[in-house]
């Protein structure tokens, strides 16, 4: 039987999604408690996509296979005791054998939260601490320059022969009181794109840039040529959509 | 020379504000910088009042003398350098020498936040995961009960002999999507009163109370009328007045 589960984490104290020796993973946590449910056979857990360290998610998806038929919702319940209290399990359900989590993914959103006001304790872990203003006119102007198809090779990580055009559907930025929030929605992300493309989006919205550049970046197909990555802090994947 | 300063904070990792034996506290984690800063003269702070274990501050307030005179801003900043990433300092002034940040304190304001939502791992330590709906106009009728002079001994631990009469000037609630906010405004506030005020409201709004028990509860001067104790995580020391 495959099973899809829409889950959340709090990624502060992970290395990441994706299982690592020796490392505490999101991934690990819940194929292990998974595999408990299992009688103990292996479970594995595929997931849309990996998340880096510290990075959260709200909505992130998974299939998994059980050798048994179980009652979705009390799946559900008997995993989110089992599981620490920074992972939550928020439905499953049932899916074909073919579904696969990650090859038929359509859209994924991705949110990244900034504060522009004075460095909050609080949220120390939860957003990235610029702790001052940005240009939100020029990086809403920028944002222009991403939407569509592009080849993103400037904004990932190289890895050679990899294809690496992806289409932004949607970009938006939206401003509350001190906390900027920066949306985007795509056929799929490299990694580090959203981080390396909020970082760019940083440098335009404190002058250091134009946002037209963003254009010049993207023809470079050069890492080099982008800004820098942002903060793992203040990523959310936000939702998935098959 | 004295000197007063606002202080925010995450109380996580913390057993409260006041120094403990053997128990890593806020006011441990400051006195410890600023005795440094002090050439290793003993400093003490003195807080508008303490904070339990797990509840954070936004505008904590709390005065401290220093052998010299020190540029405030300077100060502001080394002492920012020192301490942990979860104590930030975010104004320090000179005050005059009879100035007491606890008796001296005219108004205090306290926030508390629910999750009325599903459960949400990334702010599991900054909200109270009720995860259930409230009757938000139930409970905003019960704090018209609540604000102005009552001996609020119901509201609290028993301390014989302690005055337990307080104002509460202003009570409110806003909810914004599955985030409910009750926001308390008073001359002070005695232990655990915020959240015992807080624990009965939420008694009010499932429906186990109705809002007028409140007047009873008050009446009886019986800590055993009131609910129950909300959880720490929830709760917030917003502003302090002088």
């Amino acid at each position: 039987m495959r099973y899809l589960m829409t889950f959340a984490y709090d990624g502060t104290n992970y290395s990441g999604y994706q299982v690592q020796p020796n490392k505490n993973t999101i991934q690990f946590q819940i194929e292990k408690e998974l595999t408990k449910i299992n009688s103990n056979n292996k479970v594995t857990i595929h997931a849309s996509g990996r998340t880096d360290a510290h990075v959260h998610a709200l909505n992130q998806m998974a299939h998994f296979d059980l050798d048994k038929e179980l009652d979705c919702e009390k799946l559900k319940e008997s995993l989110n005791k089992l599981l620490p209290s920074d992972i939550y399990i928020k439905k499953i359900k049932n899916v074909s054998d073919d579904f696969h989590a990650r090859f038929n993914v359509v859209k994924k959103e991705y949110m990244y939260k900034i504060n522009m006001g004075e460095y909050n304790p609080i949220e120390q872990n939860y957003v990235y601490q610029y702790n001052k203003k940005l240009n939100v006119e020029e990086m809403t102007k920028a944002l222009e320059y991403i939407k569509g198809e592009h080849d993103f090779k400037s904004f990932t990580k190289l890895d050679e022969g990899k294809d690496t055009v992806r289409t932004i559907y949607d970009a938006t930025i939206e401003v509350d009181k001190n906390i900027m929030i920066i949306t985007l929605a795509g056929s799929g992300f490299l990694r580090y794109m959203v981080r390396n493309i909020v970082g760019t989006l940083i440098e335009i919205g404190s002058g250091k840039r134009k946002s037209s550049d963003i254009k010049t970046i993207l023809d470079s197909k050069d890492r080099k040529e982008a800004g820098i990555t942002a903060n793992a802090n203040g990523l959310y994947l936000k939702k998935v959509e098959y």
